[in-house]
């Protein structure tokens, strides 16, 4: 199972490196990170996405709740939440192709960011499942590039998810 | 001098943990990092954000190339480039704020994801300053939680921006 881990860090040189080396100190494998500062400057959280052993995943946790520069580590996978990730895709688009892109941007609510001699450059939002799909649905037309942000998360409602 | 990093690499087990160790043991602070993966499961795309010395930056970059798992590393700044990020944010949404909290979201282009009780969670997208000029203006509603990706960067045009 996959697991949304976000952790509250003081923005400080070399935490960074810390808690991506217990991640890999312990086995697991980063499948997505995303690190961005908070209201707070001096604060930033880190959404890490790893797939693997529950149990030992719980010890990773433990660990990095005493590391000085973390200040919170919630696994938001337990609790309900709202997961998004953004896509950069380049594609190609030849003259003939240029109306059906469109229509499939627009139907994922996407937005063309840039616009060469031949190509589009396409952003779109979504959980993964979207964002795979979307890219799926390019692939005819030819991907010259992808850049995908990690995932964030935030939890449900008013309700404040802690890290 | 802030600079977007892209450095393709092979997904593989400790890489992201070197990398960044890289970056921290030559002094460098990431202000903001993204990885996900490529069209290619088995290559990931990491976007760095650093600031600092640039003859510095450039013997980490040296140092980046010569890491077996590290396919291709460019310094996207000093190419003509797109670059966004994504915001989550939760304000509270008091019902006499509503109409106004739509009308700032609508503005900025974003997207309203969770209703609560209290609170709307809002989605943006957009470069460094028009994510910050939308923080600013939500500030005066109460901010509950900020979560943002790093930004993540691609050449303009057709041209292929080679990592």
């Amino acid at each position: 199972m996959r697991h949304s881990i976000s952790v509250l860090v003081e923005n400080q040189f070399g935490v960074l490196a810390r808690i991506a080396g217990l991640f890999s100190g312990r086995g697991f494998n980063i499948d997505s990170l995303s690190v961005g500062e908070t209201a707070d400057p001096e604060i930033s959280r880190m959404t890490i996405v790893v797939e693997g052993d529950e149990r030992i995943l719980e010890q990773v946790m433990k660990q990095l709740n005493k590391l000085i520069n973390v200040i919170r580590v919630v696994d938001l996978t337990k609790e309900d939440h709202v997961s998004r990730e953004m896509l950069l895709i380049k594609v190609t688009a030849n003259k003939d192709d240029r109306a059906e892109l469109l229509s499939i941007t627009d139907i994922f609510r996407g937005k063309i960011v840039d616009v060469g001699p031949e190509t589009y450059t396409i952003e779109a939002t979504g959980d993964e499942e979207k964002i795979n799909a979307f890219i799926e649905l390019l692939k005819p037309f030819g991907i010259r590039e992808i850049a995908r942000t990690g995932r964030v998360c935030m939890g449900r409602g008013s309700k404040f998810v802690k890290a």
